[in-house]
């Protein structure tokens, strides 16, 4: 995009010095004078009823300062959404996976709270546990909550057009069934939290968090405190990738402790209770069925999804629908059933997980090339004469504004060399592709719109104030930019204050794709309503027209006359002198309906906006199968995904590298195991549960196609999620090409790959 | 003042429960990770060339992290104005007080760092000293500075009508010649400083002030930082009484040690320290020659005012000045002649002390009292017939907008019975009675005007943002209390955010009477605009126009039908929902001439508003002296003060007591005293300087006084301060009326009473 000095361009992160030099620090990094050390008590069972609890030994140890249990406190539920609100902030009378919450202690160390947790007594009396969703949904089944039958916590159904009537009129239809796991999140930093209460009736909460309002909301919710009292902090956060959504049982546990010692109170999760007790990805069946004409055109498609959620809702209400925008907004299908279920089982509760919905791409991309083979059509024509086109109004009634979708085709074959490639490859080589779509600005109808704020100082810096959070992905950097970009000030003069609760205006945090598109469009017209103030003054002083006036490099000059200038500290200052203030105000609410028009979406019928804008990515894979030892490496990937407009490039392309590698694992390596007889995990530790290291990551094509929005700020969108979503597929699609063999459920283990290849031996 | 609902109330201040139950953090309370401790080495010459330093054998022991002294540094002056800056931020080839900088160390502990203090070596070059400024003005007297003559530090003379004709007009001319004492401050919370430098270029610093803007300007001005990479936090500050208005050497040393090793650096002052190195008040010798007519008509007045000033300007510039105005605006006297000097002498530099300008308030009401028993006057109605009034436009052409120090009189007179007391009490009591006056709003021409916002969140509960600080005196309270009153949002749905330069819109802090009036006003704006934005939203959802509504306890409603209404928390949900945000903004400068107006007052000439506003008061003293002991015990006192509006009854209250008991303090028993031979002060400790306990504590009659000004937030204008510059006059006019004699040099020890009876005698 021609014009900008500032947004487009290739910049280092701001925090990056302080993560390098070891100064950003992690809440377990944070200490407060007086400050005690929490533990937490889990169940050892999968599913019980809790008969009695008794505390009272390991209160009188010396060195605890409290304990508490789910039987002290009142009996709050927490949830997402007021209305899936299921779990309490500790267990009171039934646990519902192994490893929920049973009490808490809070003592002077770590050790003296480790051996308070051995000396509470607990009587359990345990139930039948049903870990597999399918046999949850049946008959007879271990009922988790009194309030659902059949364990179905989240099921709805939604018709577009006549999927009957399009089967009829198909030639062909296709059906399959795909499986994808339940995972953990692996952020690098086990989850921690640190509350501080006083007796002033002020809570302060340190927690990683993609949302510090949201945070905030579920705190004000569950202690019954006002908003303005409960101050969630800045951190640096090693990685969220959805999981550090919303609350954990632990930040309450940790503020009830801190209420009733008046003092800090952290605790920290060593990483086995970060495998077991933070938010994991839904497992995922998605039965896909396709009609297709001969000629390849889509008729229409009927999916059933049914999501593995655990014993609580979590987000999974989202998660439930969030794949039905997927169905839509990839390629031009009139005809769509869409069926998800959320089921509750004795396991971990589920969470959205970076990529949420790749579990129906994959569906719907290995099924499209099983189509192009079976009917002898080129699988990429078929995907671009169906691709969604900017303009088109999807079945839903959302309009796209902004789509590349057939662009990253395009550029992804073209720099694989994939029509080169494709089929041609010498034997256990094979390429694969697979496009993904998805939207940002999502209206999470939390009545949180972005609003930013910036504040001049007389020497012509400033501090931009806003409530967005930074998991890693460089969001602070790129609001800055934004800042800079719009105020004409540079980046070095624009100091930041982010993702606090109470010092910054509020933000919906990162919840889907809102940091550029929504935050990043709050930043902008704070930056703008910044320099229209200063303008006004600069041109009051000059004796010019503000439109006359441009700011650049901390200078107002006269367009014409580029050395008839002022500058921005000087301004500021005559501002104060003559009882005003340069202080910019933005706030941003994306066209998209809130939660209230799809979160009744069981009626059958979603209508309305989605999604303010989408988004859409073509990702191409190249592996290499051993068919001896059935191991896949990835070779290459090509990276083709539509950003809206990349404000900055270098981030941009760090985005795309990191879903790859993220959704490599998913494909190839990650996968939660639970012992069938006792609802156990059996996959506590990086040593059992297997992440991409350096080693396995392939070589990463990451192509910037640029669409322009015309809401996001600058044209930008959102990056490194959408287009992500198709990695998995392609490189499923890219092992049937290099050896013949579909594999549907994920991850894609050598076993696996050995035992198909016997089959089709066979 | 009629139809408030919650300025006028009597509240409970905001931050009670943080104080009381030890919450209230203070800068010494706050430690940070890997802190360091750092000690400071202090000349032990009043005034000596440095030849050497080394530094080599403290940076060898162990634990010791950095040394700094002034020639590690860029040799950087400091000072309140740029041209004032005289001050080394440590010293470099010499030290012109006893306790000067030398240099700094931090440490490990507080042990080592003492220890490492032993090990610097510093070869000193004895110079002569003058402690005295009559002497230190004298030819051949030693020069503390190169850049001035005669240790004039600052200098000038200001004119008003024509003071020698006045003079030739008037039957009897008085002339005296009065003394002051050098004095601490002597705040509870001994001074503390601590810096934390991280390696991203980011300085935060914690230190009892009462400017968090200021202090940022001087620490960018010192260290060449920009304004937005520095943090002046905000905390907890026992006592300032403007010793806490400009910089100290220890908070830049505390900076530099904590750059040099990338760790917090905490200086925590003894009693020791606190005494010898912060600002002292200055010591002053006022001579005053006033004209009257025979019927007590004051033809003019002529001031000669000496200040001695220590080693270093601080705010001398400002305390020269000050003065002036006071001379001008308590009785109408159309000619003035004004001469302030400040005097550069080898003692610890001084700034300024609540409450500046009793020096010439002493001399010119006891002048007064002189005048009025010599011509047999009535001094009350010699004082009543001279004052002031609203309206009024004092020679400066400052005018003077609201203004009740005849009320004062008047109150005072009645509420004391002065009139059945006066002359009349039993041998040894006395009674005496003084007036004051002093502005608020001053501009203090540091380009700091008050600005303010405040920021709503769904559940209507809000945060108000205001850079003003509360030393103690309930600023925090009263700026709660002004924003609900401007919103309509009861005070316990307001969180404050407050005195941090990162996080509040600028502010000048707690100079000259700026909180209520300058951030007070600030603060209501920023309360009514977000107002403005509540009530417009309200007026569109519910069809009226805006004229209609009216805000109370957090609804909106329509005046004339107030069942109709709407919660603030749903409109501002409807804000958020609508792309929109409440988020109030407001900025206030006194209607005042800046620093550029008067800083150049040696040109003789004055012109301009001084002050925006003017305030006065009137206090009445009983004592008892023993004429055997000669101590005075102060029975009562009676302050009827004009504080514009009383916002809060009860703080105004306990701001009018804690002047009175302060400034007896100054009266009968706080100098600090120096050895003549070494320049050593030998008052460093609560030992040796007295100030007054609470068995020294009179019965106090605080009457509230209210003129309502137009400018001032719903009429209010300062309290505690200006009417407080009558007490020390008050009760060495009523030592005369209980033991005839006039004593002219503070304090009044008991030592002086004795002497001077028996001079009377004799």
């Amino acid at each position: 995009m021609k014009g900008y000095a500032i947004v487009g361009q290739r910049m280092p992160r701001t925090d990056s010095v302080a993560k390098v030099t070891g100064v950003a620090k992690y809440t377990a990094d944070i200490s407060l004078p007086g400050m005690l050390y929490g533990k937490i008590l889990r169940s050892p069972y999968a599913h019980a009823r809790i008969v009695s609890i008794d505390t009272a030994r390991a209160e009188r140890l010396p060195g605890v300062r409290a304990v508490v249990t789910g039987r002290d406190i009142a009996p709050v539920k927490f949830g997402v959404f007021k209305k899936t609100r299921d779990q309490y902030l500790l267990a009171i009378d039934r646990v519902r996976y192994m490893g929920e919450e049973v009490a808490g202690v809070a003592a002077i160390d770590e050790d003296i709270a480790e051996e308070a947790l051995s000396l509470i007594k607990v009587e359990y009396e345990e139930l039948p546990i049903v870990l597999d969703p399918l046999a949850a949904m049946e008959d007879g089944a271990p009922q988790l909550h009194a309030h659902v039958e059949h364990n179905i916590g989240a099921q709805g159904v939604i018709n577009f057009g006549d999927v009957d009537e399009a089967f009829r009129q198909s030639n062909r239809i296709y059906e399959d069934r795909f499986v994808t796991s339940k995972m953990n999140h692996a952020q690098m930093e086990p989850y921690a939290a640190l509350a501080a209460y006083d007796s002033s009736g002020k809570l302060d909460i340190w927690v990683p968090n993609q949302s510090p309002f949201t945070r905030r909301k579920g705190l004000s919710n569950a202690l019954k405190m006002p908003l303005n009292r409960i101050r969630v902090h800045h951190v640096h956060i090693g990685g969220a990738f959805g999981g550090r959504s919303d609350a954990l049982p632990a930040e309450f546990i940790a503020a009830l402790l801190s209420i009733k010692t008046s003092r800090p109170v952290r605790i920290v999760y060593s990483r086995e209770e970060d495998m077991i007790a933070t938010r994991h990805k839904h497992a995922a069946i998605v039965e896909l069925k396709m009609g297709v004409k001969l000629d390849g055109t889509i008729m229409g498609k009927d999916i059933r999804v049914i999501l593995d959620g655990g014993a609580y809702m979590s987000s999974g209400l989202i998660a439930t629908f969030d794949l039905s925008t997927k169905a839509e907004a990839v390629y031009r299908v009139p005809n769509i059933r869409y069926e998800g279920s959320r089921i509750y089982t004795n396991k971990t509760p589920c969470s959205m997980q970076r990529i949420h919905g790749n579990q129906l791409v994959l569906a719907e991309e290995m099924t499209l090339d099983r189509i192009a083979e079976e009917l002898g059509l080129d699988p990429v024509e078929m995907r671009l004469r169906h691709a969604c086109q900017a303009g088109d109004v999807l079945p839903s009634g959302s309009k796209i504004t902004s789509f590349a979708l057939s662009e990253t085709i395009d550029k992804a074959v073209a720099a694989s060399e994939w029509r080169r490639k494709k089929g041609k490859l010498p034997s256990g080589r094979g390429i694969g592709l697979a496009c993904c779509t998805g939207f940002a600005g999502f209206n999470m109808g939390f009545r949180l719109n972005s609003a930013a704020l910036v504040k001049f100082n007389e020497d012509g810096s400033c501090t931009l104030f806003t409530g967005n959070v930074d998991n890693g992905q460089g969001n602070e950097s790129m609001l800055v930019q934004i800042a800079s970009e719009a105020m004409g000030i540079p980046v070095k003069d624009i100091a930041l204050v982010c993702a606090d609760s109470e010092l910054t205006p509020q933000d919906p945090g990162n919840y889907p794709m809102l940091a550029a598109f929504c935050s990043g469009n709050a930043v902008r017209l704070a930056g703008l309503d910044a320099k229209e103030q200063i303008v006004k003054i600069a041109a009051e002083t000059m004796g010019v027209s503000a439109s006359e006036l441009e700011v650049k490099d901390s200078r107002v000059f006269v367009k014409r006359e580029t050395q008839k200038a002022m500058r921005v500290a000087d301004i500021v200052k005559l501002a104060f002198q003559s009882g005003n203030t340069i202080l910019g105000r933005g706030a941003y609410t994306p066209k998209a309906q809130s939660e209230y028009g799809w979160a009744d979406w069981s009626s059958g019928r979603v209508q309305g906006q989605q999604g303010a804008t989408y988004t859409a990515g073509t990702t191409v894979a190249e592996v290499e199968v051993d068919r001896e030892t059935g191991v896949v490496k990835v070779l290459n990937v090509t990276q083709a995904y539509d950003c809206g407009y990349a404000l900055n490039p270098m981030a941009v392309e760090g985005q795309y590298e990191g879903v790859a590698v993220q959704m490599m694992g998913e494909t190839l390596y990650e996968k939660l195991n639970w012992d069938d007889k006792d609802g156990r995990l059996t996959t506590d530790s990086f040593l059992d549960y297997r992440i991409p290291t350096c080693l396995d990551i392939p070589k990463i094509r990451p192509i910037i196609v640029e669409s322009i929005d015309p809401d996001g700020p600058f044209g930008a969108k959102e990056a490194g999620l959408t287009g992500g979503g198709g990695v998995e597929a392609a490189i499923v699609n890219a092992i049937y090409d290099a050896v013949g063999v579909r594999i549907k459920d994920m991850p894609v283990t050598p076993e696996k790959i050995l035992v198909a290849l016997d089959e089709k031996e066979r």
